[in-house]
């Protein structure tokens, strides 16, 4: 949507360095911007592109703007600006309110006038959709879920039972809410399965990756807070609780019954054991191993990062040899007492 | 389903200590039990709300029987007799038998008159579906698959082509069993795919959980055998076996043509490489990477949990001069002698 | 498809010793092959099995020609060359042009008339569907989508926006592409979410495995070049560059703006920083943690193999106390001097 820099800047609460009548209508990198094109600077690895941006304005903080090429809005926080920005010139798609031919409504299921059910969806017994949401094409949303309003459930989504969501959520495709979680008790004759009776009930403004899994709870609720952010490919086990804004990267493995505190950071391929409490404001860095509780904010980690593969090896050669180094220590310092 | 506490005791040989006339109609965590439902104790962690419990009855084992509150059940494995017991009390639902009008059923698919066969589900020419079996809305059972009896595939799993599954299974959704195995053959003009032929046969009650993949053999099957229960987004390769009763948690690998024998258990992020044999009653723990044959049952571990980040990174930089280190004492020693 | 040895010989470049008129109809693994069956040896470890095969007959490089216990056909790639005669004896299904009446195919879309739309498949607005490409059923083909020519999407595949394929690819069950990568900006209030508006790139001959993400880029397109091959269960994030012949093994995940060169080679559960640079013809070893950029071409790893759990629980609390061993050896170090 064409917007006038003057107006983003009021809109924005932005100061605006150059002419306010000059029309955005798209979005660029600072390198790939075109003449019409919003850019933004984040991060001082990207300063040596501003000389040479094309965009018709960069976003960026009071301390860059002299080396603002030309046209500029100042702004603290120039990526949210951004963000906020580029939500109005480039918004989302706008659905029809109604159901495609080919979905599936129960008649149970109660859909607000105001909701789209794309091609081939299906609406099961007893489920509700809130008003202005979207229920993608092939997206299955099962008997007693609640979709709150403004929703978005992109294509191929699943929803299996008793999911319920606020409103503004986001659910990439792929995603699967509401599966059983991993209940199984062992006798001689092998497992027996723990019936997996609880629900998934998720806060508002919650986004969740494509082909990321949050499973039901086995008796109470597995809970999503207000505000949590989840990328793909991503497992959330059974009554496993996720604090207000936590964000959580690719990939990574929250085990069941776990407590995740507010605005923590999980980066990709962490894992986190099961039964385990994470206190407010905790970072986990790529890769790390959770495994028991962390009662203090601040940043962990348990990486290595990669070597020249020979190198790599002969340390861990030189690793399984530090017993015999301790005790080739100890009896130094004997002999030398 | 309501049931007495009497009948509960005698159909699942328990010792009741209370009232047999007491009528059950859920299930609840200690913590949140209400008074009609069972609870259990199953681990001393939980022994201390025991006392303030509302649950009508409580499973628990003879040597907790003095720490009852009042109703209680007594059974040598508290957690597998919860399980049953809620199998009962809460029942997965029932569907009744025949294809929904939207569902797609080639002609050449034989599909039992009692299977359920939902909205949009697909099922492919050459398919069984057996008796009493449920395929969810959007799945897709692919050509040549055989489905047992009283199996279940909930909301959008796909079987690409030439599974063929045992009895009461269960796959959950977002599963994909029966896609092409990573078969790649280099040649000087980059790879050229190596056609993978082979299908995938799965025991009885085996259960595989959402956004889980299990490949096709390459030119063999791969063999799921009964009673293995997979978790969420696990990825098993090509021609992989997998034993009675092994279970895997969440996002753990077995890369192709491994070989994991019975009862094995695999925490989360396990890494399995390919051609490697796994004998019986091995459990690696969360994160370990298995990289050659393991032949002596037992725990086995590669993972190193979290520290607080700056204390992580002095290790690190410690373990890269290691070999300093080493000829130091070298040193030390040499001169000491 | 029956094919005779001759024929296969001729058109393979292979030399053959044995009876050209033997009719070869399936493939097989050396311990399995039936009597008509293809086999080949790859690898010494399958030596010893060329003895009893009974195999029609076998490829094999010259050097093993001696060992080949009847037909055989010689070749110096015989893996390769398996691939390549198999194609030719089991070829993947035909389809026959047209779009099944369950498909929901948007008035806007132009789809050619070779192509194959499967039950129940979705090609919505503005797409554009290839000469005698197959859209699985279940599979979603979003708006603004080009897929290319001889290409095959399986069943439940999503394309969700703004993806552009070349020719002959294969894109399996399960598989996301196009849906937002991870942007959000954080703001005193939560997360903001970044816009994601660019789209995905995709060469010739790329095949991209089961319920494996592919993320639209932020501004940017994400760009996976010709021949790149994708494992199960791996996550590509927004804005990545995977160069031509690239290979990643299941579960390894690439976070965003991560540029990888040519012929590169990732094993299973690797996990790649955002913002690195990896340069041509590197491998990672399984499990291995890329965080910053690799600028020379080599074998990389930073993976422990499991141990049992005693012994490596040992190593571990040595490993915590090295920086209490540096100080003892500096200690006996000014001792003897």
């Amino acid at each position: 949507m064409p917007i006038s820099l003057g107006e983003l800047a009021e809109r924005f609460d932005c100061e605006l360095i150059g002419d306010p009548d000059v029309v955005i209508d798209g979005v660029g990198s600072l390198t790939n911007a075109g003449s019409n094109d919003l850019s933004f600077l984040s991060g001082s690895a990207f300063k040596k592109q501003l000389s040479s941006t094309q965009a018709a304005a960069v976003i960026l903080c009071a301390d860059d703007a002299d080396d603002a090429p030309g046209t500029a809005l100042i702004n603290d926080n120039p990526y949210a600006c951004y963000a906020r920005m580029a939500a109005v010139i480039c918004p989302p798609p706008v659905y029809e309110p109604g159901a495609h031919a080919s979905s599936v409504v129960a008649a149970t299921a109660t859909v607000a006038k105001t909701a789209h059910i794309a091609a081939n969806a299906i609406v099961e017994d007893g489920a509700t959709i809130g008003d202005s949401s979207y229920i993608g094409p092939g997206t299955v949303v099962g008997p007693g879920c609640v979709v709150g309003k403004d929703c978005r459930l992109h294509a191929n989504v699943t929803f299996v039972r008793d999911v319920v969501t606020g409103d503004r959520c986001i659910f990439h495709s792929g995603s699967v809410v509401g599966a059983d979680g991993f209940g199984n008790a062992m006798t001689p004759d092998g497992w027996v399965k723990v019936p997996q009776v609880g629900g998934v009930r998720i806060g508002n403004d919650v986004e969740i990756g494509s082909s990321t899994t949050v499973d039901c709870g086995a008796i109470d609720d597995t809970i999503i807070a207000n505000g949590v952010r989840l990328d793909n490919q991503i497992q959330i086990g059974h009554n496993v609780h996720l604090g207000e804004h936590t964000a959580i990267a690719a990939s990574a493995a929250v085990a069941g019954s776990t407590h995740i505190g507010d605005r923590c950071l999980l980066a990709g391929l962490v894992g986190v054991a099961g039964h385990v409490k994470i206190c407010d404001d905790v970072t986990i860095q790529g890769k790390g191993m959770v495994s028991k509780d962390i009662t203090e904010p601040g940043v962990y980690a348990s990486n290595f990062p990669v070597e020249d593969a020979r190198t790599w090896n002969r340390r861990v050669a030189i690793f399984r040899r530090l017993d015999t180094l301790l005790s080739r220590v100890s009896k130094l310092e004997k002999k030398s007492k």
